[in-house]
């Protein structure tokens, strides 16, 4: 063969904006706190199991099994055959309408097929809205602490995203003022995410009342993101954003991946809840369909399953899913309680998650949130998301949907880390 | 409620490049040909049914359905219970590895399992290749007649996307002359599709390294799409554009939606096929793991299913669909003989597709290959794609991989369609 030649004599030269995304994955960080864990031959290899609590899926937890109604509509749409050509740019029919029905039991107004968009997950669902929001000069309001994913995208389409405060003293609140203070004429949309990752809060009708009217007065739209919708386990109840759709025209993007407990079978939607046809009138909807012929769709035969998935999902399954969130939640906010360098602003009420800030002048040897997490998951096989990861340096995301006696087993030793590092104080 | 505020209000305004792109897909193309038969209210409601010669997706012809193994290892891998997980960003390291050697036996070297990046069908691999090779300033040369999502994605992405010509005169090789005259240092990357879609041409071993010699000559590097690999049925044997890869670095695509007729799957790859490490030391590889970090994945468990899928399809359901590949090609080059205005200049030998010239100075009612597939499809139920939709005005792609009666059924009322209007001239 050939010898190669140098590679200064090809003229690819990388993307250095793309290459500087990752830092704004959970993954990317995800990968650089378990890196250290697996360099110490501890990952798993040692007597103690890794507890991951780094990442919303149990789904590898025996109690978290997603239902056998849901794996019995896949693997019927599986085997009918019928499901494995290609589906259509916004997906099939059966399964949008069923979606609509669906999620119309909680408005008070009907969605249509029309109003929804399958996707693969909810990733695809963001990368879409990024798409086709971005063009030149615009930016979106995105949440701190969040999900770095939207400004990631964001970014990569050329738009700008600017963040707006959550208000740990306030339950996670939206701070109002600060999203009127950094929107001007170039701003498309914001972004909510209720039931709220990583803060595990939920907002109530009041409070989204308010967001919708901001919108208004501002004329940009509202994105929710409602993959984690109906898990709530506290005083609240989840109340879509929808509900305000006629204020401000809102895009709900949601999965199955939360609720039943199946990140991995990449099936979430984008719809669009707009009552007074906003939307069609902006050429909303055109953009989207134009950016969705371009794109990937989720796999055909989970769309086919999902009229029988969301028809035969027994109550029971999302009963015992709350159970164990409102059982582990309540364990995480007492044993958290327990740790002298770690501060809780409230107990979480919905999602998986829980933020708690970290009091670094107890731990004089850890450097910031990201070399506690290396550190915790090297010396304790105890995987945290480090801040940093969610835009809020030196507090800690902490994920309790696992199962109880591991979530007991990590937050102590999680406890003794904190108390091993304090005590080199004296 | 509240009354809508009026569509002026919103600072929303769409992006006008991407409202164009659709132009550019093969959805929108069918779409708006399909649109005219439905408003006949002639959609598959006549006493004649619809002949799908538009799409290469075979899928729902009973002689085309995928290999039970097939249903099997991806049944088994959803009732496992073990893939409802998050996938990571590349993929399940079972499955990359199977894809690795399985691939590995068509070339002179050894792939490894982080040669291979999973993807959410070939349609996500192409969209992943265009965001890395993007940049300001960068163009990318794709061939002529072709898959115009490339182009598609390449502008999205603020990538130029420049032609080359196939050459029908000589069984659709690239016009070498032609790459090197459109090709600057600003090029990082050509495309061939081999075999071929839209042409149904197999490219020989010599034609191979001549692509090869020139990529490098300028700096290039080959992306090659081989959806179809392994589906030629004709004098020449499949050749992998990986088998030069020593010469110039190459980018494979593939996917199993095309040899095991299941595209609603959603699995697809891209391989770097580099022994020389170029894309190693030009952060090519940073640049594909960066962006799938902020990318959706392929479904877990198809992925999980791979190592099974691959190990245990037989041989008798790929013979068999090659088998009834070289029937159906076969009566679509004698049938499409006989028809006047329609001129075909080689027969197809590889994929599922033929490209065929409109000669319209016999066809006086009819404006353009559009105009020509929309009266079919209302007057005929034939649904063949206009080559405007792969970048070849006035010519047609003709799909034959459907069953051999519905075939010739569908070649049968294109004749009388042909007929009928070749007639008026008189």
């Amino acid at each position: 063969m050939a010898a190669a030649a140098p590679a200064a004599a090809w003229n690819f030269a990388p993307n250095e904006a793309l290459l500087g995304l990752t830092a704004h994955s959970v993954r990317g960080a995800l990968g650089r706190v378990k890196a250290g864990m697996v360099a110490d031959g501890g990952g798993g290899g040692g007597a103690r199991p890794v507890i991951p609590m780094g990442q919303g899926d149990p789904s590898l937890f025996p109690c978290f099994r997603t239902a056998p109604e849901a794996v019995d509509a896949v693997a019927g749409a599986l085997r009918s055959g019928e499901h494995n050509c290609y589906s259509s740019c916004v997906g099939l029919e059966p399964a949008r309408r069923s979606i609509a029905q669906h999620l119309s039991n909680d408005l008070p107004y009907e969605l249509s097929p029309d109003d929804v968009y399958l996707t693969n997950g909810c990733a695809q669902a963001i990368e879409i809205i990024c798409s086709v929001l971005a063009r030149p000069g615009a930016n979106i309001l995105v949440p701190r602490p969040g999900y770095l994913f939207y400004e990631a995208r964001a970014i990569f389409n050329g738009m700008e995203a600017r963040y707006f405060d959550l208000l740990p003293e306030k339950d996670w609140e939206v701070d109002i003022n600060g999203v009127q203070a950094i929107a001007d004429k170039n701003t498309v949309a914001m972004v909510i995410v209720n039931p709220g990752n990583p803060c595990g809060n939920v907002y109530s009708y009041e409070h989204l009342a308010k967001v919708a009217e901001t919108a208004r007065n501002l004329g940009i739209f509202v994105i929710t993101d409602e993959v984690y919708a109906h898990l709530t386990f506290g005083e609240r109840k989840f109340v879509p954003m929808g509900v305000f759709a006629a204020v401000a025209p809102v895009f709900t993007l949601g999965s199955i991946s939360k609720r039943w407990v199946v990140p991995g079978w990449r099936l979430g939607w984008i719809v669009t809840n707009d009552p007074n046809d906003v939307f069609q009138k902006t050429k909303v909807v055109d953009s989207i369909k134009s950016y969705l012929d371009i794109s990937s769709d989720p796999p055909t035969f989970v769309q086919g399953a999902i009229p029988n998935l969301l028809k035969n999902t027994k109550d029971e399954f999302f009963n015992k899913t709350i159970k164990i969130l409102r059982e582990t939640a309540d364990i995480c906010w007492e044993k958290l309680k327990g740790i002298n360098a770690i501060t809780c602003p409230s107990k979480p009420e919905g999602s998986m998650f829980v933020m708690v800030k970290l009091d670094l002048t107890c731990l004089p040897d850890i450097k910031d949130d990201m070399d506690f997490c290396c550190r915790l998951a090297k010396e304790e096989l105890v995987v945290l998301l480090p801040g940093c990861a969610v835009g809020y340096k030196n507090w800690l995301r902490i994920t309790f949907a696992i199962d109880p006696s591991s979530l007991e087993d990590g937050l102590d030793r999680l406890r003794s880390f904190c108390l091993r590092h304090s005590k080199l104080t004296k």
